[in-house]
């Protein structure tokens, strides 16, 4: 059993190799620059964990880990796109450096490539994984579709919010720990919370990531502060915000969000606080953290073997403010 | 034994039912708007034709000819974003009726449901049929990025746009008559042949493509004559006439490119006269033809099972100019 520090050391290694062919250069080299820019491969390192949950980890858990870590980046070579992002991790996204249409095709195929490891999958596993694989991926695009057509909605419901959530962000985490943990041989009881402790990580984490965008530690946090407020950007901090404001409050807020004053971020920032919006969300992803703590719980398995994925939630979630 | 008209009938009707969920709506009417503009369904059927020549239709022919033709129209999708075309017969394309964004994570979502497809085949057949898919997917990914590539060099060689088309466009028939003749239970040999057949006739039919065009009969072709001119299109044609053409001649090709004129089209058509380069094409369209038809002849089946077959070749190249 392994660390989540050792199994990312691990994968890292083994996904330096390459995965594409020479040529077409123009193609490929697209493909290469934007795994260079690297990531946390947290995906990929779940699906392992979930694999290691339950038994020695399985030759086929590379495979499937590395696929599932080119859809991830697959699907933010052609998010960058529609949000025309110019830059990722400080670097320029593949669209700007390569262009659109070579950023859409490099996408492309480096989800069949991802495809191409599953194949490598043997035995009864191959179907039982393409099949979580697939509705997870086509999820993801719906959480993709959701969240475009959110912002150009002027309200969105909590449950909404967290319904597009869960589809963009938490079923890749889920499907990952799952994966990992059929090839392992877990029963489908253990497959199923396992998800579960994955759906409301993920969950939990996105509510932080708004939280912190808002109030966080701006040298901790390691961006500036209030991108989310300045792009009138859909959070959980807003959206709350605008469900419990009083009508002044709620009037200012959207007056703020249409005019856009130099001090449009501490002015927001005021009305969250005066709404407890920050207490609020700051519990709530606490509520979400124990909820998935509670499904590795009910995991059947020795709890010696869970220290890895608590070790995984302490790494995502911090626990204090 | 059926006719290619017999089995594209049968094909249509299958395809008709839904293949996407309901919502989220804004991702999957883009989706089924491009499904219901039509087309030939020549690859799928081919698919079928495939799986005959060897046997009785098997059951998952049907559902990898159902990803083939998803695959196929994801990457119509697509191309058609790349290169910001308005129309595809005649009708709105996705990204001009629903938008950029939506219109790619379409196509995406239309490639994972082509898996899906894919996931239902039954036994052995999946990881070989997979393996295939995938290798075939790259190619035309490949094939599509040289295309874009092509079009900013000044000039290409014959044997580079050969290969060009090959990636692109001839693959995919290939690879479609071989899934279904992998599903029939032919041999390695035969699935070589058949492939080799498709290849080529692929290159012929992108060949006729490119001549017809130029020197089509208007009311047969069914669109304007010397569209590929107007636009500077590296076909066939235009790669040969400067290979060939003298010097003057070929001096005078690259002004009206560069200049277009109003009567650039019939002056373009002129030189490539000059140059034989009409008859250049459809003689080497008749040779890729009988190359095809030789692979065909090749095949170790009874002449009666590939008549199909030629009648395919037949309803997609013509014999006589």
């Amino acid at each position: 059993m392994h660390s989540f520090e050792a199994l990312a050391l691990d994968f890292k290694q083994r996904f330096e190799i390459g995965h594409f062919p020479a040529a077409p250069e123009s193609l490929y080299a697209s493909c290469n620059y934007f795994l260079s820019l690297g990531g946390k491969r947290v995906r990929p390192v779940m699906c392992l964990m979930g694999n290691e949950l339950f038994g020695e980890i399985h030759p086929d858990a590379y495979h499937v880990a590395t696929a599932i870590e080119l859809f991830h980046n697959f699907t933010l070579i052609h998010d960058d796109i529609m949000d025309a992002a110019p830059l990722r991790r400080n670097m320029q996204t593949v669209h700007t450096k390569y262009g659109i249409n070579t950023a859409l095709l490099g996408g492309d195929v480096m989800l069949v490539v991802a495809y191409d490891y599953l194949n490598k999958i043997k035995g009864a596993n191959l179907n039982k994984i393409l099949h979580l694989f697939n509705k997870t991926a086509r999820e993801v695009c719906e959480g993709q579709q959701l969240d475009i057509d959110f912002e150009k909605l002027p309200f969105v419901s909590l449950e909404e919010y967290i319904h597009m959530i869960e589809l963009k962000t938490s079923v890749l985490l889920a499907a990952s720990l799952q994966m990992g943990a059929m090839l392992g041989g877990a029963s489908d009881g253990n497959c199923q919370h396992l998800y579960n402790f994955g759906k409301n990580l993920g969950i939990a984490f996105q509510i932080q990531d708004d939280y912190l965008d808002a109030f966080g530690d701006p040298e901790k946090f390691g961006k500036d502060l209030g991108g989310d407020i300045k792009q009138n950007k859909k959070t959980f901090l807003l959206i709350h915000a605008l469900e419990v404001a009083a009508p002044a409050q709620k009037q200012e807020l959207l007056q703020l969000m249409q005019e856009n004053p130099a001090d449009k971020v501490s002015k927001v920032l005021a009305i969250f606080k005066a709404c407890n919006v920050d207490e609020w969300a700051w519990a709530l992803k606490q509520q979400y953290l124990d909820k998935a703590l509670q499904h590795l719980e009910d995991t059947a398995v020795v709890s010696v073997r869970k220290k890895p994925l608590i070790q995984l939630a302490d790494f995502l979630i911090q626990r204090e403010q």
